[in-house]
């Protein structure tokens, strides 16, 4: 099975226990109050919304790279996983004043309609706060024994200190222009800390070996790295078609990845002037991105990145290959990362 | 001692272990990225303002009632309680959209004063998201044993989700008026909340017999009811000089105490009208209050709330009479309940 097809099947199992987690919490909500009820069930469409599951699916593969089944107990771990992972979504969304997350309105969107912009953006601190509880409540009361439930328990609250942490410099940095040894601190925390959460889950649920922890940790990061920065030139460089979205988000909003660190650092006068021409306007015409993209290209700024990318693939696959998980998975992360890596010829 | 001198003695041992934790907390930051290092910087001079340490404190007592002294990893613990505290107030004051904590400046204000309004309130998001997680590494890092570790994070997550939800709510009613039971539902993770997660905390740490853990989860009930609803009576009835701020904040902000829920009920036309004229306009003239404070009294909402608190305060002493805490502790407890019940006569 291609990684694409073993993320639909995977994800699909993920979807129905979530399905049916929100279902009880929704219920069970409602006998305490019923707007209470309301905010679940539209934290429920709004994690339910198509994607990749990429993270809970990390954490289930990674299990099932030490273990031949899946049972409830690991189910409910990718319950909390997904909402870890959305409840991050949530507070990003509100501090990038985003209206939208996968084509839907964004949460605190979504609340902001009942009665104003204050009440949603209330809405979504408070409910983002609450779906943290509830990841760690999923973990803590998964089935597994109490030692493996402590050391996840301290991978996840790490990880949400380390991608809060990062947040505040990537907000910092629409302010005050980061050079690379900032972009990498941010970026250190920021993709990383969500792969090392969800792979290191599954394999410490599934017992992998002490030897293996330290290097899956090194797989995390590296593609991590390689995803972020993938991620980020598509935000530059996909078309609608390819993305979903509109291209230049980042742009607008200031923020600054590593191509256009590097581009900023080559650039002439005139080329810097447009990028803060627009990131002031917080608009973007096709004509401004099509000459933004070309002084990218031009400052050499998309070769690095992409060099970037791709390195750290490499070291990811290297390291998988070391790995004592089962070939089935070790394939799955492999071929995963080496779509990263081929995908970033698409974007010239 | 009286309780007055116990919180006094017992909150200046906890800074103390709050302050060493600050600097190493700041250090590691800055190895990191200097700005983290201010976040944290400013973050500690937020939580180590003058106050009762009412939270932490408890802690700190309840496990005394149980043990003989206090070592280093109670302490530990304590700095989890109020780093799980100031988390609370630092989205609290968010939402609310209130510029002071304590007399000083709230967090979000603090780094609005950086760049702009979105830059601090994104910093809040995160910042008040990170702190919940330092809460709980020191928990999970403070000495004690995986068992009892265990059901402590149990019990502060819950209490994060219950206090969540209750703020939800509390939003809510400054759209919708609520009637008593949404008072009651949304109190009752309130105030409640925090009271059971930091007497409990220091209960199971301090090895309280299961029966013990029972009786003290209904005396943090009463507890939180009695001083909830004495707070919201302080926040409209004391005066700048026994507050130390202004009154009439709740009112001004459309919030709905118990007493202005029961005015609301049995107010006339004129008195309802003032009330959302204040509202409103975001401001309220001293005679605006005069006239506020003398409906709440005729319509018989004034005692109706006092009476309230000291049911409840009445019942938490008795439970706290039956557990098996150590006399100083219990006499703790019980005289400080009772401060909260005689405190009620000051404002008439």
């Amino acid at each position: 099975m291609g990684w694409e097809r073993t993320l639909d099947y995977y994800g699909s199992l993920i979807e129905k226990r979530l399905k049916s987690y929100f279902s009880d919490l929704i219920q069970r909500a409602e006998s305490y109050h019923s707007f209470v009820g309301v905010v679940y069930e539209n934290f429920c469409e709004y994690s339910l919304r198509k994607g990749k599951r990429l993270a809970s699916c990390s954490t289930l593969l990674s299990y099932k790279g030490y273990t031949s089944d899946i049972k409830e107990d690991i189910l409910n771990v990718c319950v909390g996983i997904e909402l870890y992972r959305h409840c991050i979504l949530v507070h990003d969304d509100l501090v990038d004043k985003d209206n939208f997350r996968r084509g839907e309105k964004s949460f605190h969107k979504i609340f902001s309609k009942f009665y104003d912009r204050r009440f949603g953006e209330g809405v979504a601190v408070f409910g983002g706060d609450l779906i943290f509880g509830l990841a760690l409540k999923s973990i803590l009361t998964s089935g597994f024994p109490i030692g493996k439930i402590e050391k996840v328990v301290n991978l996840l609250v790490e990880g949400y200190c380390e991608v809060n942490e990062s947040q505040i410099l990537d907000l910092l940095f629409e302010y005050k222009d980061p050079d690379i040894n900032d972009w990498s601190a941010m970026v250190h925390k920021r993709a990383t800390s969500l792969f090392k959460a969800s792979i290191l889950t599954g394999a410490i649920l599934g017992g992998a070996p002490e030897h293996d922890i330290n290097l899956l940790m090194e797989v995390a990061t590296n593609i991590g790295y390689s995803f972020d920065i993938q991620d980020d030139i598509i935000d530059t460089f996909a078309t609608k078609d390819q993305y979903g979205r509109k291209p230049g988000r980042d742009i607008i909003l200031g923020k600054k990845p590593l191509h256009i660190i590097v581009m900023r650092q080559n650039a002439n006068k005139d080329e810097l002037n447009l990028l803060n021409y627009v990131e002031q306007k917080g608009y973007i015409t096709k004509a401004q991105l099509e000459s933004i993209k070309d002084s990218i290209r031009r400052t050499g700024a998309l070769k690095v990145a992409k060099e970037k990318s791709k390195k750290h693939g490499e070291i990811a696959k290297k390291l998988i290959a070391q790995t004592h998980m089962n070939n089935e998975i070790k394939d799955f992360f492999s071929s995963f990362v080496q779509y990263i890596e081929d995908s970033l010829e698409w974007y010239q």
